[in-house]
């Protein structure tokens, strides 16, 4: 045995939740997971380890660089340390919730592992919390995700939300329909990279007959109403018309129902939004690195049509304002438990003395952070 | 993609929770977890994984063949899955938090692995909350973990509870005042075999001339009053008295709090308490498979004086009567947000019609599980 902090090093990216961030995180997941409840989301709870092959499976693939692999001794099969619990939750929809009623929906929240952090979010343990939302193909669905995000995130109390909501689809079905395609898989990713880095030079270089289209897709940027009359102007090919339509009436049903919030459009936008097919979107902060959360349109492993969110719980707790400390009473030795009890049930964190402080109860009590003393009548300020 | 659940089989050990449990066991893991912190025991969260020669050390030992290892691809170091969290609490208690003021208060909950799940227990996923006291010799400590331990199980709604208080160290102690020690670890082991099951015939066989104790000894089970007065009347070596002696003090404590109380004493008892350097004890139901948990006094990493204990919240959970299935009430399409928001604020749990139920809302409500409608004035019963 030893003192030597040295020895107990954590691994990079992953750290001790300590008094009191730790409680208030726990807290803040159940108002979080409350709100999905009252929405109608029944929580769900995938285990931490599963087959790599179902751990994997339809929406997973997109995570299996950023999984751990363990190998199962009891059936010599590989098995995954979960990266993301969202595709645990398509796979239980799919399967022991295959014949519930839909449209199902669903919640979790728990811990992820991944192999190795990113440059601006190198924790290799998250906390997440999120719905997910199945057999709904309506615009309705699309909105009520989101609508959902935001209801919980200002119910926790998070100070400045916005929207940002993306069609990740749009762009490759227009450039299928210019052609853009058969001039091969380097040549649309090329484009792909300037449309995401909004590269007006190199898209117009790239995109031959659609450049103009896609010029005014890069134009089509902002808040909601403005960009869509952008966008509502552009001659889009029929699929991406479709989609456009989506969008109009997602944004409708969006601002309707919360015609305060601050909500964006970026319809070229399409990173880290790999397994998706339909609207997407990310919950924004302000003066928060990083964002909430993100979620959007999928097809599950049952190919049902399903939306949803992820929010990242280390995001969130950061634009939360710090709670405010619980007072802390110190109970002397000979504080009957009858009155400890009663202390408790009147909201005291009651610090029962334990035979070590004979002396000064007073100072004590300070030495043990309690602002108040029990004097063995009454509660009395320090 | 595929329907086929059979590809979705989890591996042995390992389950989904479903509705409504999920949210129960939140729940009620919130519910304990509040208790501890009404005692004053503030909250940490130790990662998943950490390095196996952390994870393994102090009390972590004795789980070193329940660990599953990954080999941690940034430090090229091998790490651990925990297994159980106590350790990790005491690590922290040991580094993190050694500065902060003695007696240290500390609660966890959270998921833990094990490598292989046992006969009575084949869940290899395992839901844990507890607390840890650290600095704290007294026998007041000692006390304050089982009663902590019971307030909790009782505000959770444990119908029955018992505490069975264990010495592990008793045997060991009088059998090396009896010199049985340099008769060898052969026959050592052969009698607290022995005396773990309760064969008279076989202690009498091993002890020699600590034969007549060690059958006291084993008489001495029971309720924890009549167990104490036939412990008080043997005539223990020293060390040995001094053990016996802390337990009367702490059965006196524990009594006069909970005077109602079914409290038994098993002094030979020793099983499972590999780490423990004092009073242990375990957590029982009434026809319950299983302990509700366990715990006892050790010595953590920085060499200090601690006791605590761990939950096991299946066990729990199976013991606690069903919740009651929350208020559902369908939205028709064209329910405003407005009057969505406020029957949410009245603890309706609102379910909104997505598009699909134009023909008869009441039918729709109840293939949704709701057994209340909203008719757009007011709430109708189903």
């Amino acid at each position: 045995m030893s003192t030597d902090s040295q020895n107990y090093l954590l691994p990079a990216g992953l750290a001790d939740g300590l008094p009191p961030d730790a409680a208030f995180e726990a807290v803040m997941v159940e108002r979080l997971m409350a709100v999905f409840a009252a929405w109608g989301y029944e929580r769900v709870k995938p285990p931490l380890i599963e087959f790599e092959d179902s751990l994997l499976s339809g929406p997973g693939a997109a995570m299996s660089a950023h999984t751990f692999r363990l190998m199962d001794p009891v059936s010599q099969r590989m098995m995954g340390l979960r990266a993301d619990i969202t595709p645990q939750v398509a796979r239980i929809a799919a399967s022991r919730l295959k014949n519930s009623p839909r449209p199902l929906r669903l919640s979790y929240a728990g811990q992820v592992l991944r192999v190795r952090g990113e440059q601006m979010r190198p924790e290799r343990q998250l906390g997440q919390a999120g719905t997910e939302l199945v057999g709904a193909p309506s615009a309705e669905a699309d909105a009520e995700a989101v609508l959902l995000a935001v209801d919980a995130l200002r119910q926790a109390g998070v100070p400045y939300l916005a929207v940002d909501l993306n069609l990740p689809t749009l762009t490759p079905s227009i450039l299928a329909a210019h052609g853009v395609k058969e001039r091969g898989v380097q040549e649309q990713a090329l484009l792909i990279g300037a449309l995401d880095r909004k590269d007006v030079a190199a898209v117009r270089k790239l995109s031959g007959d659609s450049a103009i289209l896609l010029e005014g897709l890069l134009r089509a940027v902002g808040p909601a109403k403005q960009a869509l009359a952008k966008l509502n102007a552009l001659d889009l090919p029929a699929p991406a018309a479709a989609q456009r339509q989506r969008l109009n009436e997602v944004v409708d049903l969006i601002l309707s129902a919360a015609p305060d919030l601050p909500l964006t459009i970026d319809p070229t936008d399409h990173r880290g939004f790999e397994y998706h097919t339909g609207i997407t979107f990310s919950l924004l902060g302000r003066r928060v690195s990083g964002e909430f959360g993100r979620g959007g349109r999928y097809i599950n492993q049952a190919g049902e049509e399903a939306t949803g969110f992820t929010l990242y719980l280390n995001t969130v707790l950061a634009a939360l304002p710090v709670p405010a400390a619980p007072r802390r009473i110190f109970l002397p030795r000979g504080t009957t438990p009858q009155q400890a009890a009663s202390l408790r049930a009147d909201g005291w964190v009651t610090i029962q003395d334990l035979g070590l402080a004979a002396v000064d109860p007073a100072a004590e009590a300070k030495r043990l952070g309690c602002q108040h003393l029990w004097n063995g009548r009454e509660v009395q300020a320090l």
